[in-house]
């Protein structure tokens, strides 16, 4: 039994998610090619560092990420820490020579994206970026059916992500809603990931068109918990929103399919409406993260009698899913996302193969966000290659 | 028990149906205030006409319309010919003091249909646009529930039409791929369907920015039948398609809601796929002409620990419905929407109260339309009122 | 253009359905080979045939069903009226040599319409029974799927018809709870549509098991309004339901399949809750009543990477439909099933085919209710060739 | 933090799948008020016993269950053995005054679990059955519905256990089909999980009446393999199958609701179709496992003209799934499902409260079993209180 030793940077929910995927991986899928062990943490407060190894059983840990960049007993750099300075890190790693795992967004803008993917091609490492819902096995078997032509050529693409977390005007005020820190907010957090789909199973995509909308101006400062546990009293003092609520823009593939993409946090009803619609020539795909567990399938080279999507619950016959089950309906959850991502992390540098998506994807992603956000900005379409 | 005396131009698949729904319209809602009558019946081929009438029982018949309106036993105006005659028909009717009963789309451009507003506002008589989808029960409910607040205020919309009807590339060329006779294709024919919803539920559109695509770029010319039932044989010659396929576009509301908009003749896999879902500050909804008795309702007043869409089936308690059954579930079909609009317009003349979808409203409908035209062909940002 | 002279006994709602039915059957399917015609109405009581001949437009009336029957310009009898006089009319229209057509249920009990049967097979006429639900397209293309052998062996039949029309105790009493004119409540007037599914698609029931119960066990009595319009004040005085509000019970089919089947007049949530599932060696069928206009198929034939339930929405290549229209998602609805019988009988009478279902199907639709009756009774497995 | 020492029977797939959970427990509940720790195992098989151990990491191993029971630093005792030992390890724990956790069938008859019960209840020993759907938050979240009288008075329940694992004739053989190992086959095996639903939400069961079917009657032996995996060549030589592919049942609980429940393992289409619908006098409940994060509720009391079934997504404000997330839609998965058990192990014998479900539980389960096998045996209504 070989092991990957994993260096963690980041002991923040991420990093926890990420530490308990490393300890499913061979419980799920076994010993073979290599366990990964939980070899360092890097974690600037120390702490919560403490904290976290004691909890998660980390072997050694350190407040200088690049202590363990460079020590010779950490195999892989993963990387939690906020986003900006995700770039620096995972330069740094590239250049030791080490694979980087990285959680999205990749970078804070195409340029610091563009960077990594070049130092990371320049040594050759290993590099796969945390898009987990590109893991969920229907949305895998989506790509092989698309891949081996089963959907035609492909005309049209619907996406959206959609949460209504922050309907209610007196959810608080947090990070996400300030530009400095939340940046582009719904964009860069959650049209991110339907962008993922539209890379992985459409393709790239050349020019995009947007508006946004901020609907809730102000919201009351919270004095206890942080993110989804913050509460704000009802005199709390009010603060200015810096980011929009609601983003719609319409998309240009390579191969002059046609789409639309959606994301915001006031999409009330919707709760992880993170969703696909794909039309081809043979047939169409539909999804929801909602119901993770299944995969609508049309085939209209079905007998016209019958011609109908089909609600295909996730099976064996699909990646990953046979590793938990033997039979369809039991259903896997969102964490196991997280798992499945890491055992494929491991495959990769156990095999040599590429992770899938690579930084490169990562890179294409976020020249995607720049498009969209200049779009906006200057009210017209933009080229994604206009923008660095 | 009163007659309205209606006179009906136009034999076609339409005017049959018009006349189908005139003679349902007293067994389902009894003859109270009054039943219509087929009184006269104008169609440019004689033929078609005398076989009409017999099947149908008009009581009279002419080949020329101005005979018609000009009948001082003909009570309404009723036009389903095709497009390029319907605003000089319904001046001419609207300058004879009658109602006029007009099927969409109201006209050929924005400037045409605004001269039927003016002329039929001018003279004060009722007027009523075919939108039959808003007269399904659902959608009405739905209009109710937005009408008392009970959405909140609207932050987003999202509606497609898409059908796949053309998806086989052996379709035949049918005059909707003719630019001259079928005008923008997908546009004209099917959202303006979506931006009859858009504007019954949300409001006026003051700006829309659009992207289209044709991706069949020639059909075979069919040999027999017409329209739906055309067949072409292999070796028929194929003739150039002069209008798009799939046409999506971003929309904002007066009331600064964002809004998106889909049409595809191509969208595999849907069939009717004539949707909305709204999102507002209090709830959201979400239908789809493929399940016209249902509609999706969410309430985010609902305690957190049941929040979720509800599946209401029409029932006796919303528009209409009572008039057919006491109790939900025995659903409603198609045809029963133009019963319901024909009933409309014998309810809105007997009370002289306006009929609704009125011309002004098809103006608006028009407007937007010629706006995503625009917007399309120059590849920006256009409002409304740019149009005419 | 030939005529069927209808002769139609009764002038409720369903008599009055019946009606719209005809007069809706050449608009949907033209006319040939034969329209039927409103010839004669027969309604014991004066006014309300008076009313009904206007509204409807019948050629003659009588209060007198035995002037129809033998009338010689009356073609067909069609039988509306209430349950205890279908047999004695049946028998003489089938004596006079004339088609019947008969609301179901056929009889009071399985010897009367044994009787019935009897009669109609001496003098060969065509019979048809009114279980419209079969003349759904969804079903009859069940129905071919299961013939052909697409589903396979059957093992199991699961159906239901569930309403929640009487859970609020406060729901007036009326004569359906009432044992001498509504018999044994839901299984007379709600199972017997889903016996019928269960015979049409899988084949006779030769023994049942059943259990009933009794929840609400008095209601107020109503001082206006009929059927479901009927109220009843706060103060209103009680009376003892003496029917069952729901009945379960087991059945064993000729084939060997299981099967159960349950109706209910409390179930809570359910609307036309009228459905079936079907399970067979090689797929499974699955049926509501509330989405009349969907089917759900399985096809364990498929790859087993994509095995699910097809959603097909009813289309022009199953029965009946396209008569309607050429494309899905124009839904067909309740009104409409009446029509497609009416439709059913017209052609039966004109190719001398026999219709279905036909006074035998009725027949032994009434024993397997029959030996429900007794099983509840007797607590115990009855055969249903035991009740006659 | 304090430590709940584990000692586990049985080192199989459940075996694994228990480990796992507890392993899991820290890192989704936290460390309060105590973490489970791999003490023991008790494995017959040493091979096997120290491979678990290898990989799952328990401190020690032993092949003699009676070692493990009476080892002074197991705290609990956890039994995923075979069904025939579970009595007599369980009454050894019992009366060595430790908690004991048992998979289900609790027993292998009535008598055996009544035994069960009596030792446990005797030293007052705190008793868990492994009917892990009960811990399914839209399950938890169901029950308290019901508690809180928000259904009202419940009226009927169906519920259904199918799989189509064995629809294919050429499934191989297995020691379910044999009834000396497998016993009544889909009953223990499947029917036990949706009483175990009628039981926790409705009530105790006091009658049933039910009849089975055995469609393939003998399937060929494998050479390879194991459970799911097992295959046969195409040559194999067949055995008969020993008991039945079906079973139904008619069901009368003790508030003298009506039940009906089904479970089969050749229900084709359905892969674990673990459903209850339940009706009451001011709403519903229906739930299946192939969407296990969702539950429709219906609510009679909604206004008329809304009222639907409403789809829920779990979410934090029902049991256990804050601990996951703070938002709805991430999903759990069934893996998700033990863990939370375990947990509920964890809580119970820290606080000294009642698990739930108890051994007592599991013995009313096993009663109601041995009834049906009675009732199909002798083909009439079997109490449950006649079996022992």
């Amino acid at each position: 039994m070989s092991e990957v030793r994993i260096g963690l940077v980041g002991a923040g929910w991420m990093g926890r998610a990420h530490a308990t995927a490393y300890k499913n991986v061979p419980l799920v899928f076994g010993s073979e090619p290599a366990v990964p062990a939980l070899e360092m943490l890097a974690e600037i407060d120390a702490d919560r560092a403490e904290l976290a190894v004691e909890s998660m059983g980390f072997r050694r840990w350190t407040t200088d990420w690049r202590e363990l960049v460079n020590d010779p007993d950490v195999d892989v750099v993963d990387i939690t820490a906020i986003n900006n300075v995700h770039a620096e890190i995972a330069i740094a790693a590239a250049e030791a020579g080490k694979p980087v795992y990285c959680e999205k967004p990749l970078a804070m803008n195409a340029p610091e994206a563009r960077a990594m993917v070049e130092a990371a091609e320049a040594t050759g490492v290993t590099t796969l970026v945390g898009f987990n819902y590109l893991k969920i096995p229907s949305v895998g078997y989506a790509r092989e059916l698309i891949r081996s032509g089963e959907i035609g050529e492909i005309t049209q693409f619907r996406g959206t992500y959609d949460q209504d977390l922050m309907t209610d005007p007196r959810f608080p005020f947090s990070w996400r809603l300030d530009r400095k820190l939340g940046g582009s907010g719904v964009l860069g957090g959650m049209a991110s990931h339907v962008l993922s789909f539209a890379q992985f199973l459409v393709g790239d995509i050349v020019e995009v068109c947007g508006h946004s909308g901020l609907f809730v101006k102000e919201r009351p400062v919270p004095t206890g918990g942080t993110g989804h546990t913050a509460r704000a009293p009802d005199d709390a003092p009010m603060r200015e929103v810096e980011n929009d609520d609601v983003v719609q823009f319409l998309a240009r593939f390579d191969n002059d399919a046609l789409g639309f993409i959606e994301s915001s946090r006031i999409g009330t009803g919707r709760k992880q409406w993170l969703t696909f619609e794909i039309h081809g020539s043979k047939g169409a795909l539909w999804f929801t993260q909602e119901r993770m567990n299944e995969l609508m399938l049309y085939r209209h080279t079905d007998p016209p009698a019958e011609r109908g999507y089909k609600n295909i619950l996730t099976n064996a016959e699909q990646p990953w899913y046979g590793a938990y089950h033997p039979i369809a309906g039991n259903e896997l959850g969102y964490n196991d996302q997280k798992v499945i991502e890491a055992r494929a992390l491991i495959e990769a540098i156990s095999s040599g193969e590429p992770a899938e998506p690579d930084f490169r994807f990562g890179y294409r992603n976020m020249q995607a966000l720049d498009a969209v956000i200049r779009s906006i900005d200057e009210r017209r379409w933009v080229r994604t290659d206009e923008v660095g």
